[in-house]
Protein backbone atom coordinates (compact mmCIF):
# COMPACT_ATOMS: atom_id res chain seq x y z
CA UNK A 1 0.00 0.00 0.00
CA UNK A 2 1.63 3.62 -0.69
CA UNK A 3 2.30 5.87 1.88
CA UNK A 4 -0.09 8.87 2.13
CA UNK A 5 0.00 11.73 3.97
CA UNK A 6 -3.31 14.08 4.58
CA UNK A 7 -3.06 18.02 6.18
CA UNK A 8 -5.38 19.56 7.15
CA UNK A 9 -4.56 23.17 8.31
CA UNK A 10 -5.42 26.35 9.50
CA UNK A 11 -5.76 29.21 6.82
CA UNK A 12 -2.45 30.83 6.46
CA UNK A 13 -0.80 28.70 9.01
CA UNK A 14 1.81 27.02 6.25
CA UNK A 15 -0.09 23.67 4.83
CA UNK A 16 0.48 24.35 1.59
CA UNK A 17 4.12 24.82 1.92
CA UNK A 18 4.53 22.23 4.49
CA UNK A 19 3.42 19.49 1.94
CA UNK A 20 4.94 21.05 -0.87
CA UNK A 21 8.79 20.71 1.37
CA UNK A 22 7.60 17.40 2.38
CA UNK A 23 7.23 16.13 -1.36
CA UNK A 24 10.93 17.78 -1.77
CA UNK A 25 12.18 15.88 0.92
CA UNK A 26 10.30 12.27 0.84
CA UNK A 27 9.93 12.57 -3.24
CA UNK A 28 5.71 11.63 -2.58
CA UNK A 29 3.76 13.00 -4.98
CA UNK A 30 1.72 16.32 -4.11
CA UNK A 31 -1.24 16.83 -4.65
CA UNK A 32 -3.20 20.14 -4.73
CA UNK A 33 -4.59 22.38 -7.07
CA UNK A 34 -4.70 19.35 -9.69
CA UNK A 35 -7.60 17.50 -8.04
CA UNK A 36 -9.85 20.64 -9.04
CA UNK A 37 -8.68 20.53 -12.22
CA UNK A 38 -9.44 16.85 -12.58
CA UNK A 39 -12.67 17.31 -10.80
CA UNK A 40 -13.82 19.72 -13.46
CA UNK A 41 -12.48 17.60 -16.05
CA UNK A 42 -14.40 14.89 -14.74
CA UNK A 43 -17.78 16.60 -14.07
CA UNK A 44 -17.50 18.92 -17.11
CA UNK A 45 -18.04 21.75 -15.00
CA UNK A 46 -15.58 25.02 -14.78
CA UNK A 47 -12.96 24.37 -12.52
CA UNK A 48 -13.67 27.92 -11.09
CA UNK A 49 -17.04 27.13 -10.17
CA UNK A 50 -15.53 23.30 -8.74
CA UNK A 51 -13.08 25.43 -6.77
CA UNK A 52 -15.86 27.38 -5.40
CA UNK A 53 -17.95 24.92 -4.50
CA UNK A 54 -14.66 22.76 -2.98
CA UNK A 55 -12.87 25.67 -1.04
CA UNK A 56 -16.08 27.51 0.02
CA UNK A 57 -14.17 31.13 -0.76
CA UNK A 58 -17.59 32.78 -0.86
CA UNK A 59 -19.15 30.72 2.50
CA UNK A 60 -20.30 27.44 3.27
CA UNK A 61 -23.86 27.05 2.42
CA UNK A 62 -25.62 23.86 3.13
CA UNK A 63 -26.11 22.18 -0.14
CA UNK A 64 -29.78 21.55 0.78
CA UNK A 65 -30.07 25.55 2.18
CA UNK A 66 -29.07 26.59 -1.36
CA UNK A 67 -31.43 24.55 -2.78
CA UNK A 68 -34.15 26.03 -0.58
CA UNK A 69 -33.69 28.86 1.12
CA UNK A 70 -30.37 31.06 0.03
CA UNK A 71 -30.17 30.33 -3.89
CA UNK A 72 -31.10 33.57 -5.72
CA UNK A 73 -33.89 31.43 -7.92
CA UNK A 74 -35.11 29.21 -4.91
CA UNK A 75 -37.56 27.38 -6.54
CA UNK A 76 -37.62 23.36 -6.14
CA UNK A 77 -36.10 22.50 -9.77
CA UNK A 78 -32.97 24.82 -9.28
CA UNK A 79 -32.50 24.20 -5.78
CA UNK A 80 -32.25 20.37 -6.44
CA UNK A 81 -29.87 20.96 -9.56
CA UNK A 82 -27.11 22.63 -7.02
CA UNK A 83 -27.54 19.99 -4.63
CA UNK A 84 -27.11 17.40 -7.30
CA UNK A 85 -24.02 19.34 -8.26
CA UNK A 86 -22.60 19.74 -5.04
CA UNK A 87 -23.01 16.05 -4.29
CA UNK A 88 -21.53 15.35 -7.88
CA UNK A 89 -18.05 17.36 -6.99
CA UNK A 90 -17.82 15.67 -3.44
CA UNK A 91 -18.33 12.14 -5.03
CA UNK A 92 -15.80 13.49 -7.65
CA UNK A 93 -13.36 14.51 -5.55
CA UNK A 94 -13.32 10.77 -3.87
CA UNK A 95 -12.98 9.23 -6.56
CA UNK A 96 -10.02 11.28 -7.35
CA UNK A 97 -8.46 11.19 -4.20
CA UNK A 98 -8.74 7.30 -4.24
CA UNK A 99 -7.13 7.24 -7.37
CA UNK A 100 -3.81 9.38 -7.00
CA UNK A 101 -3.31 7.55 -3.57
CA UNK A 102 -3.54 3.95 -5.37
CA UNK A 103 -0.62 5.57 -7.74
CA UNK A 104 2.32 6.12 -5.60
CA UNK A 105 3.38 7.73 -2.79
CA UNK A 106 1.65 10.73 -2.14
CA UNK A 107 0.75 13.80 0.16
CA UNK A 108 -2.74 15.41 -0.49
CA UNK A 109 -3.88 18.94 0.97
CA UNK A 110 -7.22 19.39 2.73
CA UNK A 111 -10.41 17.43 0.39
CA UNK A 112 -11.33 15.81 4.23
CA UNK A 113 -9.01 13.63 2.71
CA UNK A 114 -8.11 12.38 6.41
CA UNK A 115 -11.68 11.21 6.41
CA UNK A 116 -12.31 10.20 2.28
CA UNK A 117 -8.93 7.70 2.40
CA UNK A 118 -9.13 6.49 6.72
CA UNK A 119 -9.17 3.07 5.09
CA UNK A 120 -5.60 3.47 3.81
CA UNK A 121 -4.45 4.53 6.86
CA UNK A 122 -2.68 8.01 5.59
CA UNK A 123 -0.66 9.99 8.39
CA UNK A 124 -2.73 12.63 8.90
CA UNK A 125 -1.50 16.03 9.92
CA UNK A 126 -2.92 19.24 10.97
CA UNK A 127 -1.03 22.78 11.02
CA UNK A 128 -2.26 25.62 12.54
CA UNK A 129 -0.55 28.86 13.91
CA UNK A 130 -1.73 32.00 16.19
CA UNK A 131 -3.65 34.57 14.19
CA UNK A 132 -0.35 37.09 13.98
CA UNK A 133 1.82 34.62 12.11
CA UNK A 134 -0.97 34.10 9.97
CA UNK A 135 -1.58 37.84 9.13
CA UNK A 136 2.12 38.12 8.62
CA UNK A 137 2.03 34.86 6.44
CA UNK A 138 -0.77 36.43 4.39
CA UNK A 139 0.62 39.09 3.54
CA UNK A 140 3.87 37.97 2.65
CA UNK A 141 2.36 35.58 -0.03
CA UNK A 142 0.26 39.13 -1.07
CA UNK A 143 -3.40 37.31 -0.47
CA UNK A 144 -5.56 38.24 -3.14
CA UNK A 145 -3.61 40.73 -4.19
CA UNK A 146 -5.06 43.27 -2.30
CA UNK A 147 -3.74 45.33 0.05
CA UNK A 148 -5.80 44.46 3.16
CA UNK A 149 -5.18 45.74 6.62
CA UNK A 150 -4.80 43.71 9.53
CA UNK A 151 -7.98 43.84 10.92
CA UNK A 152 -9.92 42.64 7.44
CA UNK A 153 -7.59 40.32 7.33
CA UNK A 154 -7.76 39.01 10.59
CA UNK A 155 -11.51 38.63 9.67
CA UNK A 156 -10.69 37.33 6.02
CA UNK A 157 -8.32 34.48 8.17
CA UNK A 158 -11.78 33.67 10.56
CA UNK A 159 -14.03 33.48 7.67
CA UNK A 160 -12.22 31.10 5.71
CA UNK A 161 -11.24 29.22 8.75
CA UNK A 162 -15.18 28.93 9.56
CA UNK A 163 -16.27 27.78 6.08
CA UNK A 164 -13.64 25.06 6.30
CA UNK A 165 -14.87 23.78 9.48
CA UNK A 166 -18.52 23.53 8.32
CA UNK A 167 -17.06 21.86 4.89
CA UNK A 168 -15.23 19.51 6.74
CA UNK A 169 -18.11 18.87 9.75
CA UNK A 170 -20.76 18.22 6.83
CA UNK A 171 -18.83 15.63 5.09
CA UNK A 172 -17.35 13.92 7.61
CA UNK A 173 -19.19 14.17 10.83
CA UNK A 174 -16.18 14.88 12.69
CA UNK A 175 -14.86 17.98 13.80
CA UNK A 176 -12.52 20.19 12.09
CA UNK A 177 -9.35 20.64 14.06
CA UNK A 178 -9.87 18.24 17.06
CA UNK A 179 -6.79 16.45 17.82
CA UNK A 180 -8.17 13.11 17.83
CA UNK A 181 -8.88 13.32 14.29
CA UNK A 182 -5.63 13.74 13.26
CA UNK A 183 -1.90 12.21 14.28
CA UNK A 184 0.10 15.15 14.23
CA UNK A 185 -0.86 18.45 14.91
CA UNK A 186 2.30 21.47 14.73
CA UNK A 187 1.99 24.72 15.59
CA UNK A 188 3.98 26.74 13.33
CA UNK A 189 4.04 29.53 14.90
CA UNK A 190 6.73 28.06 17.22
CA UNK A 191 8.11 25.16 14.75
CA UNK A 192 8.42 26.66 11.55
CA UNK A 193 7.18 24.99 8.85
CA UNK A 194 10.68 24.62 7.21
CA UNK A 195 11.81 22.95 10.96
CA UNK A 196 8.72 20.57 10.87
CA UNK A 197 9.45 19.09 7.60
CA UNK A 198 12.89 18.50 7.97
CA UNK A 199 11.36 16.34 11.28
CA UNK A 200 9.30 15.03 9.47
CA UNK A 201 10.94 13.25 6.48
CA UNK A 202 13.42 12.45 8.86
CA UNK A 203 11.00 10.53 11.25
CA UNK A 204 9.08 8.96 7.95
CA UNK A 205 12.75 7.44 6.80
CA UNK A 206 12.17 4.82 9.01
CA UNK A 207 9.43 2.20 7.62
CA UNK A 208 7.60 1.86 11.24
CA UNK A 209 5.41 5.14 11.37
CA UNK A 210 3.60 3.97 7.94
CA UNK A 211 1.16 1.11 8.70
CA UNK B 1 16.57 31.19 29.38
CA UNK B 2 16.20 27.51 30.07
CA UNK B 3 14.98 25.37 27.93
CA UNK B 4 11.81 24.02 28.97
CA UNK B 5 9.50 21.59 27.94
CA UNK B 6 6.08 20.60 29.27
CA UNK B 7 3.85 18.00 28.28
CA UNK B 8 -0.15 17.39 28.94
CA UNK B 9 -1.44 14.06 28.16
CA UNK B 10 -4.56 11.74 27.96
CA UNK B 11 -4.28 9.16 30.68
CA UNK B 12 -2.74 5.72 29.15
CA UNK B 13 -1.20 7.80 26.61
CA UNK B 14 2.52 7.33 27.07
CA UNK B 15 3.25 10.55 28.47
CA UNK B 16 5.43 10.04 30.94
CA UNK B 17 7.33 7.53 29.14
CA UNK B 18 8.00 10.39 26.23
CA UNK B 19 9.07 12.51 29.26
CA UNK B 20 11.36 10.37 30.15
CA UNK B 21 12.73 9.48 27.55
CA UNK B 22 13.26 12.71 26.20
CA UNK B 23 14.89 13.40 29.31
CA UNK B 24 17.47 10.85 28.55
CA UNK B 25 18.20 11.53 25.31
CA UNK B 26 18.17 15.14 26.04
CA UNK B 27 19.84 15.70 29.58
CA UNK B 28 17.62 18.02 30.79
CA UNK B 29 16.04 17.46 34.06
CA UNK B 30 12.88 15.57 34.30
CA UNK B 31 9.97 17.24 36.86
CA UNK B 32 6.85 14.55 37.61
CA UNK B 33 6.00 13.20 40.99
CA UNK B 34 9.00 15.26 42.50
CA UNK B 35 6.41 17.92 42.12
CA UNK B 36 4.88 16.64 44.93
CA UNK B 37 6.57 15.52 47.32
CA UNK B 38 8.27 19.13 47.46
CA UNK B 39 4.77 20.80 47.56
CA UNK B 40 4.39 18.76 50.10
CA UNK B 41 7.16 19.76 52.04
CA UNK B 42 6.48 23.31 52.06
CA UNK B 43 3.01 22.91 52.64
CA UNK B 44 3.83 20.54 55.45
CA UNK B 45 0.84 18.35 54.33
CA UNK B 46 1.10 14.86 53.80
CA UNK B 47 2.16 13.52 50.34
CA UNK B 48 -0.61 11.50 49.48
CA UNK B 49 -3.13 14.68 50.67
CA UNK B 50 -1.27 16.68 48.34
CA UNK B 51 -1.86 14.12 45.50
CA UNK B 52 -5.25 13.67 45.73
CA UNK B 53 -5.17 17.06 45.32
CA UNK B 54 -3.42 17.62 42.66
CA UNK B 55 -4.07 14.44 40.54
CA UNK B 56 -7.96 14.36 40.97
CA UNK B 57 -8.20 10.82 41.42
CA UNK B 58 -11.07 10.80 42.90
CA UNK B 59 -12.93 12.89 41.12
CA UNK B 60 -12.34 17.25 40.86
CA UNK B 61 -14.19 19.11 43.01
CA UNK B 62 -14.53 22.58 42.64
CA UNK B 63 -13.14 23.81 45.54
CA UNK B 64 -16.07 26.18 46.11
CA UNK B 65 -18.80 22.94 45.54
CA UNK B 66 -16.40 20.87 48.08
CA UNK B 67 -16.71 24.04 50.85
CA UNK B 68 -20.05 24.87 49.99
CA UNK B 69 -22.01 21.53 49.12
CA UNK B 70 -20.11 18.32 48.50
CA UNK B 71 -18.28 18.26 51.62
CA UNK B 72 -19.71 15.73 54.18
CA UNK B 73 -19.13 17.88 56.99
CA UNK B 74 -20.33 20.91 55.06
CA UNK B 75 -20.22 24.07 57.28
CA UNK B 76 -18.62 27.24 56.85
CA UNK B 77 -14.91 27.14 58.87
CA UNK B 78 -14.78 23.32 57.03
CA UNK B 79 -15.51 24.63 53.92
CA UNK B 80 -13.06 27.47 53.89
CA UNK B 81 -10.33 24.98 55.62
CA UNK B 82 -10.82 22.97 52.18
CA UNK B 83 -10.74 25.39 50.15
CA UNK B 84 -7.77 27.24 51.46
CA UNK B 85 -5.90 24.09 50.84
CA UNK B 86 -6.29 23.86 47.48
CA UNK B 87 -5.71 27.23 47.22
CA UNK B 88 -2.37 26.79 49.06
CA UNK B 89 -1.39 23.52 47.38
CA UNK B 90 -1.95 25.43 43.81
CA UNK B 91 -0.11 28.90 44.51
CA UNK B 92 3.10 26.29 45.92
CA UNK B 93 2.50 24.13 42.27
CA UNK B 94 3.17 27.48 40.50
CA UNK B 95 6.19 28.18 42.65
CA UNK B 96 7.87 25.20 42.75
CA UNK B 97 7.21 25.19 38.88
CA UNK B 98 8.69 28.10 38.37
CA UNK B 99 11.94 27.47 40.68
CA UNK B 100 12.32 24.37 39.08
CA UNK B 101 12.27 25.74 35.56
CA UNK B 102 14.61 28.59 36.79
CA UNK B 103 17.37 26.11 37.75
CA UNK B 104 17.90 24.06 34.79
CA UNK B 105 16.79 23.02 30.90
CA UNK B 106 13.96 20.58 32.54
CA UNK B 107 10.54 18.28 31.14
CA UNK B 108 7.27 18.64 33.11
CA UNK B 109 4.20 16.72 33.44
CA UNK B 110 0.72 17.62 33.66
CA UNK B 111 0.39 20.05 36.89
CA UNK B 112 -0.94 22.84 34.50
CA UNK B 113 2.71 23.57 33.68
CA UNK B 114 2.13 25.07 30.08
CA UNK B 115 0.07 27.91 31.81
CA UNK B 116 2.16 28.11 34.83
CA UNK B 117 5.11 28.82 32.84
CA UNK B 118 3.76 30.47 29.92
CA UNK B 119 5.86 33.67 30.13
CA UNK B 120 8.95 31.12 29.87
CA UNK B 121 7.45 30.48 26.44
CA UNK B 122 7.81 26.10 26.80
CA UNK B 123 7.52 23.89 24.30
CA UNK B 124 4.18 22.31 25.08
CA UNK B 125 3.07 18.83 23.71
CA UNK B 126 0.30 17.35 24.05
CA UNK B 127 0.42 13.30 23.67
CA UNK B 128 -2.80 11.21 23.41
CA UNK B 129 -3.96 7.19 21.57
CA UNK B 130 -6.69 5.95 20.79
CA UNK B 131 -8.92 4.15 23.65
CA UNK B 132 -7.95 0.34 22.95
CA UNK B 133 -4.24 1.63 22.35
CA UNK B 134 -4.47 2.88 25.85
CA UNK B 135 -6.21 -0.13 27.38
CA UNK B 136 -3.72 -2.08 26.50
CA UNK B 137 -1.11 0.40 27.88
CA UNK B 138 -2.43 0.37 31.43
CA UNK B 139 -3.00 -3.41 31.47
CA UNK B 140 1.04 -3.74 30.76
CA UNK B 141 1.39 -1.19 33.20
CA UNK B 142 -0.70 -3.09 35.65
CA UNK B 143 -2.56 0.10 36.62
CA UNK B 144 -3.86 -0.05 39.98
CA UNK B 145 -2.28 -3.54 40.12
CA UNK B 146 -6.15 -5.08 40.16
CA UNK B 147 -6.89 -7.22 37.23
CA UNK B 148 -9.53 -4.77 35.74
CA UNK B 149 -11.47 -6.12 33.02
CA UNK B 150 -11.39 -3.69 29.63
CA UNK B 151 -14.89 -2.44 30.16
CA UNK B 152 -14.07 -0.93 33.64
CA UNK B 153 -10.60 0.25 32.54
CA UNK B 154 -12.17 2.22 29.80
CA UNK B 155 -14.69 4.01 32.12
CA UNK B 156 -12.07 4.86 34.30
CA UNK B 157 -9.92 6.09 31.94
CA UNK B 158 -12.50 8.31 30.98
CA UNK B 159 -13.03 9.53 34.43
CA UNK B 160 -9.45 10.29 34.65
CA UNK B 161 -9.23 12.21 31.49
CA UNK B 162 -12.67 14.68 32.53
CA UNK B 163 -11.31 15.07 36.70
CA UNK B 164 -8.03 16.33 34.41
CA UNK B 165 -9.92 18.32 32.19
CA UNK B 166 -11.65 19.82 35.10
CA UNK B 167 -8.78 20.52 37.01
CA UNK B 168 -7.25 21.99 33.98
CA UNK B 169 -10.25 24.02 33.07
CA UNK B 170 -10.71 25.76 36.29
CA UNK B 171 -6.74 26.96 36.82
CA UNK B 172 -6.08 28.08 33.55
CA UNK B 173 -9.86 29.16 32.01
CA UNK B 174 -8.51 27.20 28.65
CA UNK B 175 -9.78 24.28 26.93
CA UNK B 176 -7.53 20.68 27.87
CA UNK B 177 -6.46 19.03 24.84
CA UNK B 178 -7.33 22.10 22.21
CA UNK B 179 -4.52 21.94 20.28
CA UNK B 180 -4.36 25.61 20.43
CA UNK B 181 -3.06 25.66 23.60
CA UNK B 182 0.32 23.81 22.28
CA UNK B 183 2.69 23.77 20.17
CA UNK B 184 2.62 20.03 18.83
CA UNK B 185 -0.08 17.22 19.44
CA UNK B 186 1.22 13.32 19.21
CA UNK B 187 -1.11 10.60 18.73
CA UNK B 188 0.76 7.90 20.35
CA UNK B 189 -0.94 5.14 18.36
CA UNK B 190 0.48 6.01 15.37
CA UNK B 191 4.09 7.29 16.50
CA UNK B 192 5.35 5.31 18.96
CA UNK B 193 6.41 7.22 22.09
CA UNK B 194 9.96 5.98 21.22
CA UNK B 195 9.77 7.44 17.77
CA UNK B 196 8.54 10.55 18.72
CA UNK B 197 11.09 11.09 21.20
CA UNK B 198 14.03 10.37 19.05
CA UNK B 199 11.61 12.61 16.42
CA UNK B 200 11.63 15.83 19.43
CA UNK B 201 15.22 15.42 20.15
CA UNK B 202 16.45 15.50 16.30
CA UNK B 203 14.34 18.92 15.91
CA UNK B 204 15.24 20.22 19.53
CA UNK B 205 19.45 19.69 18.88
CA UNK B 206 18.81 22.83 16.58
CA UNK B 207 18.94 26.18 18.44
CA UNK B 208 16.05 27.55 16.85
CA UNK B 209 12.83 25.98 17.69
CA UNK B 210 13.41 27.22 21.95
CA UNK B 211 12.56 30.47 21.89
Amino acid sequence: MNRIITIGREFGSGGRELGKRLSELLGYAYYDKEIIAEIAKRTQLAESYVQQIIEQKNGFFFPINVGRTLHPAAHASAGEYVMKQYATVYAEQANVLREMSEKSDCIIVGRCADYILREKKPLRLFVYADIDSRIERCKQKGYEGEALDDKKLRREILRVDKNRAKYYEYYTGRTWGDHSNYDLCINTSRISVKECAQMLSHMLSTESVHQ
